[in-house]
C-alpha cells in the first residue's frame, strides 16, 4: 500500500444539476436547506461516512484523513488527492485538477477564494484540534458544527431503507446457513469465520461489524471481544450470535441465541421472559413518541420480571454505520420519525454465568408504525 | 451489537511496576522520560494505536471514542466504561469502577484531582475541536502535542520486530500457497478474498489491510478499490498484488506482480528496470543517512531509465499500523534509526495502460544495514 507524498492534489466535482443522477447523495434542496441553515456560505465535510452520504465517493480507509467534501451554495466537490485518480468512482463524477506540491488545506484555500466564501463551517466532532489551527490559517470565519448530518442520515430515503432491507434478508439467510454447523466442541472464532465467510462468498456482501460469538460467561459482557477470545461450545451452552451485514454500504444488526444440547430450564424460563419483554417493547414502540419512552418502557417490563437491568442502550440507529442517530436510551432526546431505522435489543447478563440479548433491526412506518426488518424466528434455537 | 449508554464507567489500571509483565507496553523509563519531554504533569493518550502500544488494551472499533489511556508519574490508567469489564484482557490489569452516570471526561477529572495534576498534555492530531473544549471544561492547564508517540513507535523492540517478522513470513507462505491458483477469466475480488481466506485460515493471521490486486489498466491506480472493481485476468494481463498481513496486532507489506500467458516484451523489459532499481535502492539504502535521500535516490536511478516518476512515497513505516513514522519521501525529516521498519516501493504506472510496483517491508540493522523481510522472490512471476 502507498503512502500520499501530500503533493500532487486532485479536486474532483459534480455539478449540482448531476447530483440527482447520483445513487446515495442527498438532493438539491435538502443541501440548500442545510447551508441556509448553517448560516454559513460553505460547509466543510470531514467524516467519512457523511462524505460517502453526500457525495457516494470514499476512500480505501476511513482511518485516513485522504478526502474532504466542500458543500458551495452552486457545487459539491471532493478533495482528494491523485492516487484516487481514475479509481472506482461514478461516472458522473468530473475531474478539477490543482497545481501540484498543494496539501488538501491549499486546496481548500482556492476553492475559498474561488467562491468568495467569507464564512465556512465545519465538522468540529470530526476535525481534530490540529487540524482546525490549519483551517484558521485560511482566514475565513469559521464556524463549529457538530453531529452536522446526524439528523438527515436517520430519516431514510427509499433507497436507502432498499439497502437495509438487503442487508437484513442476507443476515436471516446467513443465519438459516450456519445455524445447522454449530455442535459442541466448536470455538467461538470457527462460528465468526463461518458468519464471514457465508455472508462474504455466499451472498457477496460486506460484514457490518466483526461477528460477536459468545458462550455462556461470556455472553455476560455486552462487547466481548471474539477474535481474541478462547471460548469452546459444551453440552449445556448457551451462545450469542450477534452480527450484521453491509449491503450497498449499508448495514444490519441482529443477535440470536442458540442453546445446544442440555440447556438448564433456568435459561429457558430466563430466555422466554426476555423475549416476551422484546416483543412487548416492539409492540409498545408502534404507539411511542419520544425514543427515551421506549428505552423506559423496555427496562421497566424486564423489572416486572425481577430481572437484572442492563448496562447498554437499548437500541441505536443503523445506516451507513452499525452506530448512528437516533439513540434508544435514556438520554435520547428525538421523537420517533417515519424513515428511522434503528435496533431493539434488550439483554440480561449474569456476569461469571450467561449472558443472552435479543435484537432487531427495525423501521418505522406511516403513522409510526414499526417493521420489523430482521426475521429471522427470535424463539431460542435448541440443538 | 450494542451502544453505550454513556452511563457506568469504568476505570482499569495497572500499577507500573507490573508494565514489565505486560506484553507490548512501553517500558517504565520510555514513559517517565516521556513524560519529562512533556512536561506535563500527566498525559492523555487518545489515539486508538497509541493506546494499544502503552496499554496493549483494545477496544473493539478504532473508529469510536470508547477507551483512554492517562499517563500519570506514578501510575497508567486505561478509561473505558463497563461493557469492557471483564472482557479479553491482560490478567495483569486491575481494575478500579467510577461511580455510575459519569461520562469519560467526568473519570478523567476524577483522576486529576486524585494526582494533583495542574497541566495535562493531549494529542492534537487525535482529540477532535469539541473534545477539547469537553478537556478545556476540567480546568487544567492544557498542552496540546502532535505524533507524541511516532518517534517511540518507530524504533520497534525485539519482540515487535518478532510480531513483523512473523507478518512477512506468513504473507510469503500466502504468496506461494496462491499464485498456482492464478488464472485467466478469475477476477480481482476472487483472489483478494483468496489471499483473505489463506492469511486467516490457513496462518490464523489477520489482514493488514484490504488486499489491493488489481489487473492490466487498473494497476496504474496506486489507490485501486478492489472491492469496487470488476476486472477480470485476460491472458497477456499483468497483475499487481498488495497485501499485508497481521501477527499479533503488527503489519507487513508487500507487492509482488503477475504476469498470465503471453506478457509482451515492454512490460517483462520494464519490470527489470524497475526490479534493478529497486535492488539498487536498498543497497543503498545500507549506507543512507536520511531517509529522504532514500527516496531521491530512487526516483533519480529510475530517470536514468527514461522511466515515468510515481506520485506517491517510496516508502512508509509498518508497525501496529501499516502506515506510520517513518516516512522514506521528500519532505522526510529523519534519519535512518536501527529498529526502524519501513517498506520499500517504488512503481511505474502509465495511467489507462498498466502499472507495476515492488515493495518489500524491510529493517534497520546495526551499523545502518538493511535487512529485507519481505523474501518472497522479486523477479516477474510468469504463469
Amino acid at each position: 500500500m502507498s503512502k500520499d507524498e501530500g503533493g500532487q492534489l486532485l479536486l474532483l466535482y459534480h455539478f449540482l444539476d448531476r447530483w440527482n443522477s447520483v445513487k446515495y447523495t442527498i438532493s438539491m434542496l435538502n443541501i440548500q436547506d442545510f447551508l441556509q441553515k448553517t448560516q454559513a456560505d460553505a460547509f466543510l465535510v470531514s467524516n467519512f461516512y457523511n462524505i460517502l452520504y453526500t457525495t457516494g465517493f470514499e476512500t480505501l480507509s476511513p482511518m485516513e484523513r485522504e478526502v474532504f467534501a466542500l458543500i458551495t451554495k452552486e457545487r459539491l466537490y471532493v478533495i482528494t488527492d491523485a492516487r484516487y485518480e481514475k479509481g472506482n468512482r461514478a461516472n458522473t463524477i468530473e475531474f478539477f485538477f490543482t497545481k501540484k506540491g498543494k496539501t488538501m488545506w491549499g486546496s481548500l484555500a482556492e476553492l475559498c477564494q474561488i467562491h468568495k466564501i467569507k464564512s465556512l463551517g465545519y465538522e468540529g466532532d470530526n476535525l481534530t484540534w490540529n487540524e482546525v489551527q490549519s483551517l484558521q490559517k485560511i482566514g475565513r470565519r469559521l464556524i463549529s458544527f457538530s453531529q452536522t448530518f446526524s439528523h438527515l442520515r436517520s430519516i431514510k430515503r427509499e433507497e436507502e431503507l432498499f439497502a437495509i432491507k438487503q442487508a437484513c434478508h442476507v443476515g436471516d439467510l446467513v443465519l438459516k446457513d450456519i445455524i445447522p454447523y454449530i455442535h459442541p466442541g466448536q470455538t467461538e472464532k470457527e462460528i465468526a469465520w463461518y458468519i464471514e465467510k457465508s455472508i462474504r462468498e455466499g451472498y457477496s456482501s460486506e460484514l457490518a461489524f466483526d461477528p460477536i460469538i459468545a458462550v455462556d460467561a461470556h455472553a455476560a459482557i455486552p462487547h466481548y471481544h471474539t477474535k481474541k477470545g478462547e471460548g469452546v461450545i459444551k453440552d449445556g451452552s448457551l451462545l450469542l450470535i450477534d452480527f450484521g451485514v453491509k449491503a450497498h454500504n449499508y448495514c444490519s444488526d441482529n443477535t440470536r441465541m442458540v442453546g445446544i444440547g442440555n440447556v438448564s430450564d433456568e435459561i429457558k424460563k430466563t430466555y422466554a421472559a426476555l423475549l416476551a419483554v422484546q416483543k412487548k417493547t416492539i409492540k409498545y414502540a408502534n404507539e411511542a413518541i419520544s425514543l427515551k419512552d421506549i428505552d423506559q418502557y423496555c427496562r421497566s417490563e424486564l423489572q416486572k420480571h425481577t430481572l437484572p437491568n442492563y448496562n447498554h442502550s437499548t437500541g441505536h440507529g443503523v445506516g451507513l454505520e452499525v452506530h448512528e442517530s437516533p439513540r434508544i436510551s435514556a438520554a435520547s432526546i428525538d421523537e420517533k420519525k417515519l424513515g428511522h431505522v434503528f435496533t431493539l435489543e434488550p439483554g440480561i447478563y449474569y456476569p461469571g454465568k450467561w449472558g443472552m440479548r435479543i435484537e432487531d433491526t427495525v423501521t418505522v412506518l406511516d403513522q409510526g408504525k414499526i417493521e420489523v426488518l430482521t426475521r429471522f424466528p427470535k424463539e431460542l434455537i435448541l440443538l
